[in-house]
């Protein structure tokens, strides 16, 4: 049996825009292109923070510009976006392999996942998305829409959805299907298709950007994967970071893990998801690791040679 | 083995914005249901003219009101339709077959469709898509992008882009994978993302929308099915139409539908197309059949009862 290893990539390392994201693809490709090389199955989820946001402030110049389009809700530019990251990642994966003389198909699979509508982020939206509008603006479209917006840093204000916990993701075992056929799959893009499950086990879209590192680690959980790599701005998780005393962090265990999150070491939006993430991921079963580090630092980090690894 | 049945849905039937589209679908999976549960291997593939359209007039008006943003190519537009009209496609059929006690997951595949740059079409572009532009807005793109633009009728200009053949199914290997594990699988849409083969296999991205009848074909083809299902605005596709004499077609074998076609029957840009891909499926292997009817005659089509069908 392969071992198998979920990637998560962040969507703010893969550009601002499409020439910046096909440069940043074209990098991002070849550590996933070594793993695979080295024998791992491979499963690839990635962010849509910045892309989910761009989608959004087209659809909404459309909607400004042309009556004749409604309001495009947030899962479905969720949905968008894992066709605009997707085809440009599988695309380049799929050529980094065939200029190995690596013959493994790539998919990517649109993946749609559950939340709880009583999560209580929905009570306390927290993710920025999309255009900075004035005040009067942002009035108006709260009043419409029901949109909750913030004042950003003196820029103006932006609309802030909510960033629910994953529950389940809905098409898994499709993504298990492709992966165990021997494919490398490209899923869960965005953090999934944010949905609520309602009467009868239907869908319906939710007004939300769900966390990709949790909804990855809950992927990772689910095809078993041996390896998660929440793959991020620093080779290692630190302790007092920016700090005189600011040490990187090799192997820890979850119980020394939990016990720096508690100490406040890791900055909430950033570090700390990441983090909670890997602890889910290394308690969940024995025999499981999760790797933070540097994109170009993955395979290394699977070797034990570097980054953050947290495990029992 | 379960008889297999490519459906090709119109993008036209798929509506003009959300609302419409979400309407459409509703009532487009039932009779696709209705062919599964009949005990069909069902691959769905769907056109996206309006939709297409709609994304590009979205990323067109964001790259002019942010030069952040560069141009958005048109396959890159297309992957993102997939995304659109996919996740609302596969979660209501998702429900359907919930609903008929039917437990049989439904996925969607990027697919990328190979074209060829000496295809024709290149030279005489013809499929409009996107914006009405002014003369000058028109002659500053033209000049600026190479793009093609046409007079549409007194309303202004309007890109015309080259609708070529397709020449192979990039993810073909994928699609039959999920199919073959019990899958409805939607694949292909907008009659898939079109790309160019360069060097070393490599694949890019084409200034071109793939005929969605004829993509649907070459699906059709490879994954070895038994029925081509086009879907279309009439229940039987006519001779002398619009003429006292109009007639509907019920059976028709490839020889006659080649001869009528020769006699010009068909418009161009309309029937034409799907009579000649329901042609080129009847005649690719002994035993195929293509049917050219209504949404909801599907079923009835099926077993005889209506709509027009094309084989040996």
């Amino acid at each position: 049996m392969k071992k198998k290893i979920v990637v998560a990539l962040g969507g703010n390392a893969l550009g601002n825009n499409l020439p910046e994201q096909m440069d940043a693809v074209a990098e991002a490709v070849k550590p996933i292109a070594d793993l695979i090389e080295e024998g791992y199955e491979v499963v690839v989820s990635h962010g849509n923070g910045p892309q989910v946001g761009m989608i959004q402030e087209a659809m909404t110049l459309l909607t400004r510009n042309n009556p004749k389009y409604d309001h495009f809700p947030l899962s479905v530019c969720t949905a968008m976006s894992q066709g605009y990251i997707g085809y440009d990642l599988q695309n380049r994966l799929r050529e980094e392999l065939l200029d190995r003389g690596i013959h493994v198909g790539v998919a990517s699979c649109l993946t749609q996942v559950e939340v709880d509508p009583l999560d209580p982020a929905f009570q306390n939206p927290t993710k920025p998305i999309g255009p900075f509008l004035t005040k009067e603006e942002a009035d108006i479209k709260a009043r419409e829409r029901r949109h909750v917006f913030k004042e950003d840093s003196g820029r103006g204000y932006r609309r802030v959805v909510a960033s629910p916990k994953p529950k389940a993701i809905v098409e898994i075992d499709t993504i298990k299907a492709l992966a165990d056929s021997g494919y490398v799959v490209i899923a869960s893009g965005g953090g999934g298709i944010p949905v609520f499950r309602t009467e009868h086990n239907h869908l319906k879209g939710a007004p939300a950007v769900i966390d990709k590192d949790l909804a990855s680690e809950l992927l990772a959980e689910q095809i078993d994967a041996d390896f998660l790599i929440i793959l991020t701005a620093v080779e290692k998780v630190a302790v007092n970071f920016g700090k005189p005393d600011e040490k990187g962090l090799d192997d820890v265990s979850v119980k020394e893990a939990k016990k720096l999150i508690e100490e406040g070491h890791f900055a909430p939006g950033s570090m700390l998801p990441k983090v909670e993430a890997a602890v889910k991921f290394a308690e969940s079963k024995k025999g499981r690791t999760a790797l933070i580090t540097l994109l170009e630092k993955a395979k290394d980090g699977i070797d034990g040679k570097t980054g953050t690894r947290i495990h029992e």
